[in-house]
């Protein structure tokens, strides 16, 4: 065991300060990582301030990160896919059983013995884990993805939690060449999801309900942009989509974008809004559409992912920001003030 | 055109009474047919009081009627699949364009220029469509039905909509042996839905909010039955159903029945409650589950369905009355209170 420097919030109303916090000796299977940059995930957020109590309580101090790509300090002696040197990145978890069904078919995200990188039961050192706002991280190899060398470091960072949320349910629901596919919301996951279904040859059309947001989303890669607030141009799609992502975390009119799904339709929701959607029945009945969700996804995926963004050259759009500015940036996430993505430089947590 | 008897309501507070409506000549391509049954749709009532006005408002007088089977009196000339005498069952449409993308891939329900039963513009006769609470009716051949000969026709009738409904859904979500599926609610379409999931040789849960009901679901196929409103029971079921059908219309906590999916399970909806679902989010992010609606069936697959059924034997389990009891028959589908199906003798209606 030894003493990495990190930041980590005391309460559910404390700011992110300064500490340091245990980290294991690597095992024979564990790759050792200097984190070199950590998106800021609006979870992070969240489950500082206990938001997900009823399902995902906080246990303080709380270390948050999930999105973190580094170099390989140090890896077990049964370690072969990692070198010291290699660059690394690690996701929103790092363990789980490897054995039950939902592992063995490749949706290690769905194992009843998962362990999230940050805030869950720690099997070795007790406690609970501790995320990516820290120098160092030791992670089971298996949970532990290759990173790609042309990729920027810190547009990569949210690709282990935006990228692979927004990708996974692309692949799912097969966007390709000649599908229409929306993506609602103009944030963290939504500007991945226009990128990514751009590389994936699909008409893209963005929904924002900021007029402002239009030439950002063309230039991200949106084929049309439509202001969700305008009627006139929401129903000029109507019965058009052969799939909608739905980014948005906020209470909002998922019926009106179901209308705008074609026979057999699929929109996925991969924001988490609080209060209880509303769908109406008829929505659905009409034209046997389809509503569901998608939460990340496996390791395998998260590693076809960053391969496919490291073929397209796709990273996140990023604001670097220094450790010392996380809790002001908190502040801008609330507000929605950053374009796309908060990606800290954990240089800055040496001089700490 | 001639005169054929009917039962037609003048308003959405009236009741239903004997008169008579037109029906036109069967052109070259039309079927004439003399009804022998038609079964009591929920709809019908739904049509009558006018409860769906912002969708479908009701066009008065109304002649409800969408499960209908008869024998053929006539056929036009250019009529090559059906000859007087031949048994023959019409659904819930009478008429599309044939040419729309939804036409040609068998989807003639979501046809922009379908053409309902009863209370839609009929373009032979002006006025709306008059359906089956009649003596007779004249239907172009695409939309009329054969038969099997070893059916019994007052069981048949509820085939045309509560049948097609439920069987459209559990072939297209590939319901087969091996899948674990659910039905909630035994009523007109939950009953059919448990007939056709066993024939189709699923393990079937049934669901029902009145453990008095157990007995009879397990009677019509079930192999266990769940009372919905018993969370120990619910909780056994927890992440293992392959696939649901649920037919409720009244209000119900769906996010309850979905956490039954296992990953990327279904819950289809055939119900139409009229309040807007109430869904969390997490409930469909976590497994990436899915909810869905579906809406009767197109002609092919509704005679593949009543082919199955033959092959099968299954008809639904019906109270059969004559014409003159329809009021009271409304009055006691409110209350639930019949097993499970009306289906009307139209025998009874030549004493008018």
């Amino acid at each position: 065991m030894y003493q990495a420097k990190a930041y980590s919030a005391a309460s559910s109303t404390s700011p992110l300060a300064s500490t340091k916090i245990p980290r294991r000796d690597p095992t024979d299977t564990d790759v050792q990582i200097e984190i070199l940059f950590c998106g800021i995930c609006h979870s992070d957020l969240h489950q500082l301030r206990n938001e997900w109590a009823s399902v995902m309580p906080t246990v303080y101090p709380l270390v948050p990160g999930h999105e973190i790509v580094g170099r390989v300090m140090k890896v077990g002696s049964a370690v072969a896919k990692f070198k010291p040197g290699d660059l690394a990145a690690v996701g929103c978890m790092v363990d789980s059983d490897g054995t039950c069904p939902e592992c063995r078919a490749g949706f290690e995200h769905f194992c009843p013995n998962l362990t999230l990188t940050y805030n869950f039961p720690d099997h070795h050192l007790g406690g609970v884990t501790y995320g990516g706002y820290s120098e160092s991280i030791v992670v089971d190899q298996r949970f532990v993805l290759r990173l790609p060398s042309n990729l920027d470091l810190a547009g990569a960072a949210p690709l282990l939690c935006a990228g692979i949320t927004t990708y996974s349910p692309l692949r799912q629901h097969r966007v390709t060449k000649g599908k229409k596919v929306g993506v609602v919301g103009l944030g963290g996951l939504g500007h991945m999801g226009v990128k990514l279904a751009r590389a994936l040859d699909a008409h893209v059309v963005a929904f924002t309900t900021s007029p402002k947001k239009k030439d950002d989303a063309l230039r991200l890669g949106a084929d049309e942009v439509v202001v969700s607030r305008n009627s006139d141009e929401m129903q000029k799609h109507v019965e058009s989509f052969d799939f909608i992502l739905d980014t948005v975390s906020a209470d909002h009119d998922i019926d009106a974008l179901i209308n705008l799904l074609r026979r057999e339709g699929n929109l996925t929701l991969v924001g988490a809004p609080s209060k209880p959607l509303a769908i109406s029945s008829f929505s659905l009945l009409m034209r046997r559409r389809n509503l569901s969700g998608s939460n990340i996804g496996g390791i395998a995926e998260t590693q076809e992912m960053l391969d496919f963004c490291a073929q397209h050259n796709i990273t996140a759009d990023v604001e670097v920001i220094p450790i010392q500015k996380v809790n002001e940036a908190y502040q801008r996430l609330l507000k929605s003030d950053v374009k796309y993505r908060f990606s800290i430089d954990m240089a800055s947590l040496k001089v700490e």
